[in-house]
């Protein structure tokens, strides 16, 4: 069984990365998401174990403790953390793993998981990025300040990550996101560690494993 | 202008190397195939400047004593390299070039020029190989047997590249290739060399350079 690829995306809020998230995941079915576990309460309409585990702060404190989670981060006062054991179990079952978390903790997933791949999506300008905000009419103004605030702390760490796609037009950023999940599966250094699942010939293996 | 993307292809002979590079360069119309310079007499219908430059031994060895060469390499008695200036010239235009050299070239050109982007296609098995060569009908058994011996040398130095293909389904296998392309753009060393070209807002670049 080839192990998975874990595979994290950030982005600031207004980028477009559900929407891209989202397609990635219809196209790719073998991508599996990290359901995330907080301590903030459900919204109408969410559902514990599908768009998160809703814990206490006790048990969140619990997690962290244990070592439990593999990144964690403080959101507008509440924590949000990404389950270990789920995330190695899938991947050691040859699934793809799909984080889609903040800069805190993508960076922290690549301490620990040195092999995740990190791509970040930057929108085309921060003027258009405040527009998007703007446009969606859901937010109140104090809450678009503070995310255009988060915003710039997390441009400034964009150039960690392994990947950085602009979305400018929708469509293209879907084509290089799939192209990075798509290449990453072939580098030399993840093949090699299953050529003898990938190839039916032990003359062949010997050579390649000189 | 966004510097090009140096791509190096390599696979035994009986790969299907030739297809997939072909399809590759109808597929990416920017990626300018590269033209060696041989010892080698031209075969009946091969043009000067379109399939090789044809040069004179002395005229080689030149070449090789002036550094002008990226890589070169003797096959058969006959000498092939890659020359410098026009690879980095269109490098430099933003043009992608593809060399598809064997792996003693490709060896080199990694160590002359890091960022190239090394890709190995491997066949299915070294059977299937020897099917494949045999299925041609052009060459003799002397000949066949010398390819199997060099496909054999060759394979023992797939894992230098960055990146391994199998060549089982050809469809797929040029979907992973394509992809590989288009991902290595994106990469966060590249990009970040080209950020003032690709960003029209100078508080995001501030951001992203700090």
């Amino acid at each position: 069984m080839m192990k998975g690829l874990l595979i994290v995306i950030s982005a600031p809020s207004g980028t477009g990365k559900t929407t891209l998230v989202n397609m990635l995941m219809r196209s790719f079915p073998q991508i599996e998401f990290s359901i995330s576990c907080t301590t903030r309460k459900p919204r109408p309409g969410e559902v514990d174990g599908k768009d998160y585990y809703f814990i206490s702060l006790e048990e969140f404190e619990k997690k962290i403790e244990k070592n439990e989670l593999l990144e964690w981060a403080e959101v507008y006062g509440n924590f949000y953390g990404t389950p270990k054991d789920k995330v190695l179990k899938a991947l050691n079952e040859g699934k793809d793993v799909l984080l889609d978390i903040d800069t805190q903790g993508a960076l922290q997933v690549k301490k620990n998981y040195p092999e995740a791949v990190l791509i970040f999506i930057l929108p085309p300008s921060l003027k258009e990025l405040e527009r998007r905000l703007r446009s969606r009419g859901t937010e109140d103004e104090e809450t678009i300040e503070k995310r255009l605030l988060i915003a710039r702390r997390e441009l400034s760490l964009a150039t960690r990550y392994d990947y950085i796609i602009i979305n400018d037009r929708l469509q293209e950023a879907f084509e290089k996101l799939k192209s990075i999940v798509t290449a990453e599966r072939w580098k030399t250094q993840r093949v090699k560690e299953h050529f003898s699942e990938l190839i039916n010939d032990r003359e062949m293996l010997q050579l390649l494993n000189t």
